[in-house]
């Protein structure tokens, strides 16, 4: 087995570490260097600070292979990273011509003037090795450097803007880390399983879990009423890594059949648009107090006009009656929030929009609303089709945000079923 | 001034390392804790190794005050924060009877039955001072450790799910870290502007900005059409302080007034709620690009019911002459992304659902589905209400997501701009 490649991933701004801008650098560049068998073994950020920059740097090396530091590479006086890598190599600055080119052409392709901070873009330490960057103005770098104990340790610096960021770690560093080591091989299975609590599938699996070969590993990732299992393998030979996955998730696909909706990267609205229109299936929905969530969830899915008509987001109970067809009687009797006005909504949607299912969400969303018969959290869910009309009490909790994900959860994945038993 | 208090915080989870999840605790807690006045100074994410814990902790302790630890406290066994923080600690786990009793509580209350796993959540480092979840089954953990120095460490263990971790931050840690030390006065002012681009913003008030005394600083925070101007102040004095942000506040008004719709937590469908209930009116909505997003920022809002009627979701044409009343004639001589099936889609849905004002969007959010004509990005919004009907284009660009969000922005812009004229 080849030794472990092991990464750090670094990166460099007040604005990241005090909150104020979201870091999606690092989980991207988390998965790219995962898919290439480099194993990630920490991630920080640092703030635009000399020495604490130089600190993490020092440390780092002694525990990685690779460090990549994203960030500080820009034009102006707190983008420090160049200096500070100079300070940190114990070399100087030297000016290359072809990023000097590179830049002076981006400036006059737009018809700006250049500044002498710009012009100091093309500045490197002398100990760099030029990676260019035809997608911005600051080069990237790419140091090798002698940890003292024999082994080299690979320093990488890139621009902080995602964009450039992106591309050059596509096109320039993940081949050059392809190149410069044997790496493993890393892959991951994900199945995505609902209705079943993590503890519970747990027990259900854990002979199969416990029975796992030592190079795959399990993880369980809950999240809003859906537990992610994900498998992880490492290995030297992709096509024996692929079949091993293969062969353990129809291990243990048996105890948990009922529960798995979707594999990897699918989503309850992907797996669901996928069923409709394998079934050549249009679908409706009536919501109430999801207020238009579902339909959004539906129709994030590009394509999705393939099988989705359309909605009545029946906040009122007017709405429910003229656009639904509820009758007042059964809203009157019953209420809003009742098995039989659920009923009535997801069937007479299904007549609105014409089409062979109709779901429905009717409930107390929260925080107000509630009553000693029907408290916060009640709600009721509802999937018509040619065949029949199902319907679902929801006793959740008091807060509205979960209460509208969590209820769209459940009646997209009534759906699936209902679909499935078409 | 006081001592400045360092912060470090820790994500434990591969999930995170590896880039498969989104790490959204950690900007939020920089936020947080920033508002409090604790200055972070570094981030990391580790991945479920005791080794890796082990040394981060290690590490940490001598660089800061306080470590906020999240993640790796479920009930399975890839969950070993807290047999991690007994070994680095050096002592046994108890079982704490208020947690236990929680934790039953919990399970019983969703008529579902507990394991040994879940009971063993109840179970506590030795030195561990209980933080009690109100939201979840595992509790929080506070450490008060010496570090060795004649200072002590503050470790603070939260659970990794962020509903969770924002609640007991929100409600048991901030506070007490408050009442721990003695924190300097840190206040914000937040100005949401919309309509006009980050530098022209800075351009018309730039006079003012320069002209800001040392300890208070501007930030501009832009995001999806609108940009954020953040105004923090520090002192010891917080009367002083509000006092002096509301002067500053005013200053900047007449420059930018137009462009204003709210201030600090304010969201445009907040702010139109208020609008619409001041003025005693009622609002329907017509979505087919958006497909139920716009209605779902509406309905976020709790007590929206008192204003919002409900909303057609036309994804289909049929949908939109069925539901909308919009003439056949129309789609056909110019389509549904036009400004004649847009003007009839708001007035339509007015009149279907009985309300003072109608909203509507129709267009092309892409990836698919552009032509030479109307590319990915065109889309058209309009307002109608007793007094006119407006519309307008969009040329937006080619992302799906950015596309349905942009469109939400701007047409509820349009909705307040319009009550405002009532």
């Amino acid at each position: 087995m080849t030794n472990t490649i092991r990464a750090e991933v670094i990166t460099i701004g007040d604005e990241i570490l005090f909150g104020q801008i979201t870091d999606t650098n690092t989980q991207w560049i988390g998965t790219e260097l995962t898919n290439i068998g480099i194993r990630i073994t920490r991630k920080s950020s640092v703030g635009d600070q000399t020495d604490a920059i130089l600190q993490i740097l020092n440390e780092a090396h002694q525990r990685a292979e690779v460090i990549i530091i994203t960030g500080g590479l820009g034009p102006t006086k707190d983008d420090i990273t160049k200096k500070t890598l100079c300070t940190y190599f114990g070399v100087g600055m030297v000016r290359n011509e072809t990023a000097l080119a590179l830049v002076t052409g981006f400036f006059e392709k737009r018809g700006r003037e250049m500044t002498d901070l710009n012009r100091g873009q093309a500045d490197l330490p002398a100990n760099a090795q030029y990676i260019q960057n035809d997608w911005g103005t600051a080069p990237g770098m790419w140091f090798e450097h002698d940890r003292g104990d024999g082994r080299q340790c690979i320093y990488i610096s890139l621009p902080g803007v995602p964009f450039e960021m992106k591309h050059l770690m596509t096109n320039r560093i993940l081949p050059k880390l392809q190149n410069t080591f044997a790496l493993p091989i890393i892959r991951h299975k994900m199945i995505r399983t609902i209705g079943i609590g993590e503890s519970f599938l747990a027990e259900r699996i854990e002979a199969w879990e416990d029975a796992l070969p030592s190079h795959i590993k399990l993880a369980y990732l809950p999240h809003f009423g859906q537990v992610r299992l994900r498998l992880t393998a490492t290995g030297t030979d992709d096509a024996l890594i692929d079949r091993e996955l293969a062969e353990q998730t129809a291990l243990v696909m048996p105890l948990i059949q009922k529960h798995v909706f979707g594999f990897d990267n699918d989503e309850l609205e992907t797996v669901v648009g996928r069923l409709l229109t394998d079934k050549n299936m249009t679908l409706g929905i009536a919501e109430s107090c999801t207020g238009g969530y579902v339909s959004a969830q539906i129709t994030k899915v590009p394509g999705s006009s393939a099988y989705f008509q359309g909605s009545i987001v029946s906040y009122s109970n007017d709405v429910k009656v003229k656009q639904l067809g509820v009758s007042p009687e059964i809203l009157s009797q019953h209420g809003a929030v009742s098995e039989e006005t659920i009923r009535a909504m997801a069937e007479g949607v299904r007549h609105a929009m014409g089409t062979s299912a109709g779901i429905a969400t009717s409930g107390i969303a929260g925080p107000d609303g509630g009553t000693p018969d029907k408290p916060v959290g009640t709600v009721w869910i509802a999937c018509a089709t040619a065949n029949r009309t199902v319907t679902r009490l929801l006793t959740l909790g008091q807060y509205r945000d979960q209460n509208i994900q969590l209820t769209a959860t459940y009646v997209l994945n009534m759906l699936r079923e209902e679909i499935l038993n078409q």
